[in-house]
């Protein structure tokens, strides 16, 4: 039972989603289906990215992930098939992966990669404006089904990358950045916690607050207070204990966090 | 492993849709089921009908599709079971299933249809207000499970039909309708693309303003572009590159398109 | 192939109920997984409570319900199994299954508790803030695979409990309460329809307005009318029919409807 998921910025209004699982479950009809996002903000890439490469190293060994953030649907942009150790994707060439291919390079891990150009694995009618439904979907499920990478599609030896930011080093520290915010308003920036963990003074500052020092998690401070912390995959998150950290501090995703290691 | 679909105006937020899927794998515990919409706008017939009709054609042979936009629940009105060539339904009788009925007709395929009258194969305590629950969940869930379409009801011939809009001839063209409007505030239309793309100088005129002509995909105009292109069901959709043609026309369900056939 | 269901306030947009299934199925490959909400206002373990409460009882027999609306995580609250009668819990030990433990209690079902203790049976990195996909997916996936509860932690004989209201009896009929508001603007409230069902002249009296009599269903009174009803729980409900009884009555939960048995 080959677990697939699916990450789009379809929302969940029309029936997109919907139908793409039509599609899967008529090509590989015992996949379990886990939705990462629908939500991700129209032709939102980067955070499309971002919401797969904290959601993919949870995923069982084999797992497919199809990703369709898509603006350049019908155009001449590739559609490719990769392997990044054990997990499989199948997505534009637009970057999506780009986090992920970064982690699985850093690693070691093997890495395949192919532009989709078989068609006998697409449906019969490819549209063009929602290749989610005749290309991802029926490509993806295939490789649910037990086709080999290599039949669906040319190897390609490097794919669009479109990198994350990443902190800058400073006399004082470092000049982070808010890369996304969540359903409850905490703020996730790209600085990997491991780097200020053991400097008992370190503030943080964002849009003119500064936070001093790290709180182990949200009930270690009172309601309404505003917090550093170390989030779930290890990087430094801002957020208000019960409330929004986003909206306490109008915070909006590429601002600049100041780290200073000695206050 | 049968599909189910899933079509509701309940919204996400109070474990209506978790409660019916809790009740299908009762009955029929390796089912897949597939949401196609649970943000149909409450009591919106007619969108139900769209989101279903532009599904259901991708969905593998045998799927089981229940829809429950519902306003009548409780009151006198049917609760159906139908099969249209090879896909089932059940849903209340209200028009919901109306394009698909049409499509199942034009193309010669057999049509069956029954009233759902036996209880055994429903709850037993039945509310007066969550028949999706009671009823449908149930009676899709065996349908599933096996129970052939004959033995949940007594057959009838007709059922509530609540056509979509469907363009009309002009001396000029055709006054087309706008049908929906996606998440990405894409508008599309009821007209064919097939009767307008042999009309290079074909315009579109909505709220006032004409656009010329048909792009062949999104990434073939510029951001903030309005463009007229072949959908991915084969209408005429209306869209802003990067942006919502719904906000930037002010467009509404309904709003009549005018299309000159030259210009 | 058992049915899990998952409860949370994370919402669909950041991929932290698709990490979960992902490691779900990657303990119980064939589990079942039916999203409950996702909604839950952030923190508000009382509406998870609810909700909860709600879908439970149209569960399988032997299913596993992991409940996540959990402002304590990180610091020294409990995490809990539980099973009541047929069917199994996961969650923070905050009050979000009190009230499917007192109607397990009041049917005189076996109940049985423990503590998730045993770390072995969580992810082997355990995050501050995300114990969702930590501890509770994968003790929700174990258990579902079929490790007894008794396994998963300690037996402990109590669980923190947070009642519901109540309705309080007066000398006219009741002092009852709203507890929560649907999708469509429905208001439910925390009386027994069967209290007042055999009382034709009882009336309903929330934020000034008096509501005469009950309905048997939204389909029995003209579009805009306001009208009280049984819902799909047996408890009284105050509907606006094609319309929201919240927004015309500008109730908010936890408002008293005064209720009197003749008028």
């Amino acid at each position: 039972m080959t677990v697939i998921s699916l990450t789009t910025d379809f929302g969940n209004l029309n029936g997109f989603v919907g139908t793409m699982k039509g599609v899967i479950w008529g090509i590989a009809p015992d996949a379990q289906i886990a939705d990462i996002s629908h939500e991700i903000p129209p032709q939102d890439v980067r955070q499309g990215a971002i919401a797969l490469w904290r959601a993919v190293p949870f995923f069982p060994s084999g797992s497919v992930h199809i990703a369709v953030i898509d603006p350049g649907v019908g155009t001449e942009r590739r559609a490719i098939g990769a392997r990044f150790g054990s997990q499989f994707f199948i997505a534009p060439d637009n970057g999506l992966l780009t986090p992920l291919l970064e982690d699985a390079e850093a690693a070691g891990e093997s890495i395949q990669l192919v532009c989709l150009d078989q068609p006998q694995f697409w449906l019969k009618n490819v549209s063009h404006t929602f290749h989610g439904r005749d290309i991802f979907a029926p490509c993806g499920a295939h490789l649910a089904a037990g086709v080999p990478l290599s039949e669906l599609g040319t190897p390609i030896s490097e794919i669009v990358r479109t990198p994350l930011p990443k902190p800058i080093r400073t006399p004082q520290g470092y000049q982070a950045h808010i890369l996304l915010a969540d359903v409850f308003g905490n703020i996730t920036t790209d600085l990997p916690a491991a780097w200020v963990k053991n400097a008992p003074n370190v503030t943080f500052t964002v849009r003119g607050y500064t936070l001093h020092g790290l709180v182990p998690s949200y009930g270690h401070a009172k309601p309404g207070e505003l917090v550093a912390l170390e989030d779930s995959e290890g990087y430094i998150e801002i957020a208000q204990v019960n409330g929004s950290a986003q909206e306490a501090l109008s915070a909006q995703i590429d601002d600049i966090v100041e780290v200073h290691l000695n206050g």
